[in-house]
């Protein structure tokens, strides 16, 4: 399969490559590396990406911005940083990559534990994990092509504790190698509408 | 208890006015009836509700917008119907509403069977029903004042038949009168945090 990561640097991103190197043909894309650059918040730059890449057969997105801070001094332009690019970014990735997927394909995107186990500053990211959870669940009935959809939430990464730690003191965690898997399971079995959890 | 009902004319609205009348104080708002009007997608109009009426003790929002199409015809302007109003709308009773609830008071908001139970046409529905149930669990462990937060999530409406029933054949149905309960257990209980089913 010819496979476009979309967040191919990221910690989960490298560790989806090397789940799927060997097998598969990958088309690496990160916001300023890979073979391919996108910024998912810009609706023109994701129809850009596609034309540059043409057909494939799935698409894979480990990546999305959300503002986390006191849910008291949330305003407009801090809700909008996680409707605009974890939200309607990969949402946009599906819209604009229906034209380009090859009949049954599939299309994986990322939201998280947050919006069934919360925490504190965590409402935008509980917001946008619950949105996409729903997106692909009512998309996956809908989409053309016989193409599916499924997200995976995994909890918080083990490799990206020094950075999260102090938001997920006593959460499960998961090395990403685990949560690549569920990826992996997404994109060479059959099943759609999934929310495929990943370490919870 | 004062009670604000945004949505005070509508099916579900009537029904909790109906339900809370008499052991209340109830504030009527709508979009063009009640005693208050407000446009819940038009931020500005909420901060002048919430100056209008002062403080309160609940907050029922049975309202909110969504686009109905198929999938592969949405665009950014469909999408935002669902996201500028009865996502951010509701979000925005509850942040601006903030400021004026009395300690200890609660926010009922609404969303709906449809990201758990899709249908064609229905992925901003689904969409935005997943963000707020996100939304709800996340700000019930961070609001400030002891403030409660729950949604109710009805399926079809009875007496809302005669416009949906073409969307939602074979769906269970309940009376608007039976969804009214749902809010009332919300503000007269003590739970937080809860997607409170009418229904189904």
């Amino acid at each position: 399969m010819k496979i476009i990561v979309v967040g191919a640097s990221g910690t989960i991103g490298q560790a989806v490559c090397a789940a799927l190197s060997g097998r598969h043909e990958l088309v690496n894309v990160g916001f300023s590396s890979g073979d391919y650059q996108v910024d998912i918040a810009d609706e023109q730059s994701i129809i850009q990406l596609f034309e540059q890449i043409g057909a494939f057969d799935a698409l894979i997105s480990t990546t999305g911005k959300v503002h986390f801070g006191e849910l008291s001094q949330f305003n407009r332009e801090k809700w909008s940083i996680g409707l605009d690019n974890k939200l309607m970014g990969q949402v946009n990735l599906v819209m604009h990559g229906l034209k380009y997927i090859n009949d049954g394909g599939s299309f994986t995107l990322t939201s998280g534990i947050l919006n069934q186990d919360p925490i504190r500053f965590g409402s935008s990211a509980a917001m946008v994990n619950g949105a996409l959870e729903g997106f692909i669940a009512s998309a996956a009935i809908e989409l053309p092509k016989q193409a599916r959809i499924n997200i995976v939430s995994p909890t918080v990464v083990k490799e990206s504790l020094p950075v999260y730690q102090p938001y997920f003191w006593g959460f499960p965690t998961v090395v990403a190698a685990e949560v690549a898997q569920a990826y992996v399971k997404s994109i060479e079995g059959l099943q759609t509408g999934q929310i495929i959890r990943a370490g919870w």
